[in-house]
């Protein structure tokens, strides 16, 4: 085990890398410490949970809305917790999200710890503090920002994880190439998903290169005024389709990130040569690049989208693999061009 | 008008005395004003509210609950509020409170100010940042610390407020006098309710007054890890009568401030001479002095109270007027002390 530490506005967040489940307890001291999961995590690894009190909800995003917190809520009075309780989210970004917010909410705030037990949660959803649940249609519509005590990493996790949620999670560490890192974009163009799942230390690399790069942001920009909003790239239109479409995460931020470029490619001098290349990686990692959808529609969720502003939105755009900008596109412009983007 | 600024951990809130409602918008630039309030407060100042877009909710701590933050959310939505939007609570201390909550929630954190128009919520609930909703029997059990840019009083909101609610609130005045202001307290046995409900001068400076005390504490410790505890004093017993009986949020502070009085006495040698003037000057703003009450379930909602650690809870006791300190009792201490005490 081997730790980074990250310091942001009220606290010191902790990574725990090549960490052991088992070594919890000695982080948390004095501390009566609870679990949050979801089922699946928990039919996998009942045994490794249960030496705390577990509180389990159904898996699946579908489930991260406000009926889960009040159940959440509810099992946390049962079980007396109280200021001094220690939260621990254990699993994907659905348990991530709601751990975090349940945290930040119950008895105005107690302490929590995260788990992330997908790559999804490793590399993007349990770092930088946000948290919150989906309203409707409506995408993280509610939720707060503030910062675990600890991440921590057990890569054993990663044994029973699907095939379907590694790709899902590739698409959060081919976003981090594109906008920050132009070597990482080489790296990942010349393994391949297979590599990743079957050498140790390739995943573990690849793992903590990504959460220093996720890290490193935020920490410049906790609350999301300017360079944060660099890692919405592909989630505008993404969240969009993830809205209407029932299809994973990843999947839709891979089509959300090649509106992205086609967007770039037309309004930011973007070259199209790069912007194939990023289309031929993500094929390349398994995801999706088109789909079938209704432009109206989405277009009308779009318009709900928090980075909304005025009458447009503040669009991530690519200037080359490894930088983007943000860009204030009026949506009568981005209507314009929506049908030959997406 | 005049104001006050205030400075807490994260940002300035200025305090606007003497203030019109119609001042509002000069102070929210550039932003979209959408105001939460309560029917009651909506019927009696409809035209001056409706100058912005309005959402309401039936009136009443019954309504501090999730239903109504949902509520509050869908329309926020059907409105479009989005990120620069500004949201204004205008009503008593569960409007204020519902009004923080939200914003604090809504797409992850929206700006926020409060016109508080009843005593309760001017000298109390819509300071300190502190808002949430009621889980069950359980007050405040769930919500944030989060401060608003502005708190905007308005005097004019009293005209219309019930004799009842000017009580209310004095419970929370003579509070403030008992654990930080001796001269306050003698100025209180001085004047009469009716003294204030009359003399608008005497009124201002005893809500700037108190305004001063709460802010002074709260900028001092605004996560209460300490001086803020303070505030807590006839609350722990209070609150607990309070989810009990449904009595209104001052009677129930009255009787758990004179339960933490007779427990001051007892326990930290807090004169009774001065015990029994507090008694006296609650008795003299109408305030009740004693419940009939169930003790036993009681203190097991004072179980679950947020202040309780361990096997006791953090109580606030006397030492003298306008000297208060935390002591922790075991909940075995307590229990031996409960049926003299309350």
């Amino acid at each position: 085990m081997h730790k980074s530490e990250y310091l942001f506005s009220q606290k010191t967040v902790t990574c725990y890398f090549d960490a052991e489940f088992s070594h919890l307890r000695d982080l948390v001291k004095d501390a009566s410490i609870i679990i949050v999961t979801d089922e699946n995590v928990f039919n996998e690894h009942a045994k490794k949970l249960s030496v705390f009190p577990v509180i389990k909800f159904p898996a699946g995003e579908a489930f991260k809305n406000q009926t889960t917190v009040d159940h959440v809520i509810g099992e946390l009075i049962k079980l007396g917790a109280h200021k001094n309780t220690f939260l621990v989210g254990v699993g994907g970004g659905v348990v991530t999200d709601i751990a975090g917010y349940v945290a930040a909410i119950y008895m105005r705030g107690i302490q929590f710890g995260l788990v992330p037990t997908s790559i999804l949660a490793m590399v993007d959803a349990a770092l930088g503090g946000k948290n919150g649940i989906d309203v409707g249609v409506y995408k993280n519509m509610v939720g707060t920002i503030r910062q675990p005590e600890f991440i921590f990493y057990d890569y054993a996790f990663l044994a029973t994880l699907p095939v379907k949620e590694w790709i899902n999670g590739f698409a959060e560490v081919i976003k981090h190439a594109c906008i920050k890192d132009a070597l990482l974009f080489k790296i990942l163009e010349k393994y391949s998903l297979h590599d990743y799942q079957t050498d140790k230390t390739l995943i573990a690399e690849l793992i903590e290169k990504n959460v220093e790069i996720k890290n490193g942001i935020v920490t410049q920009d906790e609350f999301e005024t300017g360079e944060r909003k660099l890692l919405n790239f592909g989630h505008t239109v993404g969240h969009a389709i993830e809205n209407l479409h029932s299809i994973p995460h990843g999947h839709a931020v891979s089509i959300g990130m090649i509106a992205a470029c086609n967007l770039s490619v037309q309004m930011n001098n973007f070259h199209a040569n790069d912007a194939a290349k990023i289309v031929r990686l993500l094929a390349k990692y398994h995801l999706p690049v088109d789909v079938e959808t209704d432009h109206e529609k989405i277009f009308e969720v779009l318009k709900m989208d928090k980075k909304r502003k005025g009458n447009g939105v503040q669009f991530i755009l690519l200037k080359n693999i490894g930088t983007a900008e943000i860009q204030f596109i009026g949506f009568t412009d981005l209507q314009k061009h929506f049908k030959e983007i997406v």
